[in-house]
């Protein structure tokens, strides 16, 4: 009986919430200072979900009452947790294949926030609250010091001994080949099969569109795409869509 | 400064992190039922990310251990702010274009935890802590009274406003077309232009599959599906995929 009256308090707040822009508004007052942590919190993992589902329209900075959140999800235990569980699930997946005998079976990973981490360069500038200033970025990256995502190190060197081949599909463009290698090798990634970067001519794609057309390559070449690791929905989704795709977790930027 | 040392804590805790089984095995000691709860809600927000994301492997129920968070999460303000949120992006993306001169747009809706609500039989039911059960599920369908989703409602009636034909393509079955469409109208949904149930020869397919079939053929007459709503991602991905998918919450149970 107690769970009806629940229920029925639930459905008539729908749509009281929902005509509200702010839609803590209607939550019962509670003392102030925990209200307003609590709120801060409800809105801004929600906002989180619904970037993490791809649910949000494209989006150039977090919200500015979600900074210390945003940091403290990825100081705190939150961005580990999570980024481990993404690589146990993809684990799981690919041992779950039978040999490989032709060799034709890959694996792609992005690279920033995927395999390399540029928490050191964000948490520098807001970890997403300022727009995103590509020549700053580019210097960063240009120091080759972005260390390895762990858990992602133990991913990518697992699918190496199950047998796939490892493709780097990256947005980094070509004339960051040869400091991204120096990057990817000193933070203990090797033997991949192929990086791809950006040319030229990929320039005014989105990541979408250039992704999609490197993997309809790697189809036509004769390649099974198993997995597929990437922190934006930009590296997942497209057409010559890897059988099973991984989220990793990243709150403080997007990719078209 | 400071921020260089907590980095170096993060990237040397990671490995430790994703070496451990139990991931939170590495927190530092804090008072003990403060430390159950974090430990708890920490590992079951990831939890839940994972789910939402489509990381996890196929699941057929909750973690126990997670039990009361995804209860507290269903009936506290987290599901409906979520749920609002979905409906908000998906009406700015809806009203982004222009006319739809040739009425060939189309929406398209699951109904069951995106029209439609089961929480009242979910909540007798350990909200996803017991395995599915169609016998007992199908007499709760046979009720015919599934609560709307007030903000799910409000989104149809915006999409059908904006001149989008609305098709709902769900994972019932066609024996469940009567009481399907009867609930649909007591909850306030009227006016689609297609209901789509599984019919016998859909039985033995995945929804993927099923799903992806029904919008291969909304594409072969010629119309465009603009949006798609779905609690499940069996809803969203697949062939002939919409322009832009919309993920609701729905931490209770996964459909492959």
């Amino acid at each position: 009986m107690r769970i009806f009256v629940k229920l029925l308090l639930l459905f008539s707040l729908f749509p009281l919430a929902f005509s509200n822009e702010n839609s803590s508004s209607y939550l019962i007052p509670r003392p102030l200072i925990k209200n307003i942590d609590d709120n801060v919190n409800l809105h801004c993992t929600s906002w989180r979900f619904a970037a993490e589902t791809n649910n949000l329209a494209p989006w150039k900075t977090i919200p500015a009452e979600c900074a210390d959140y945003v940091k403290d999800y990825l100081m705190g235990e939150g961005y580990v947790v999570d980024v481990e569980r993404v690589s146990e699930e993809a684990n799981v997946y690919a041992s779950s294949f039978e040999s490989n005998a032709d060799g034709k079976d890959i694996w792609i990973f992005d690279i920033d926030e995927t395999l390399l981490s540029n928490l050191p360069y964000y948490m520098e500038h807001g970890c997403g609250l300022e727009v995103f200033n590509h020549s700053k970025f580019d210097k960063w990256v240009e120091k080759g010091i972005a260390p390895a995502i762990a858990p992602s190190l133990k991913l990518y060197q697992k699918v190496m001994d199950l047998g796939y081949k490892v493709i780097l599909l990256t947005g980094r463009r070509e004339n960051h080949r040869v400091i991204t290698v120096e990057n990817l090798r000193n933070a203990g990634f090797h033997n991949w099969d192929k990086l791809i970067l950006r040319s030229l001519d990929d320039r005014n794609k989105t990541a979408t569109m250039y992704k999609s057309e490197k993997r309809e390559e790697m189809v036509k070449e004769g390649y099974r795409i198993k997995g597929n690791s990437g922190d934006q929905w930009s590296d997942l989704l497209g057409s010559a869509m890897s059988e099973r795709s991984f989220k990793l977790p990243n709150p403080m930027y997007y990719i078209p």
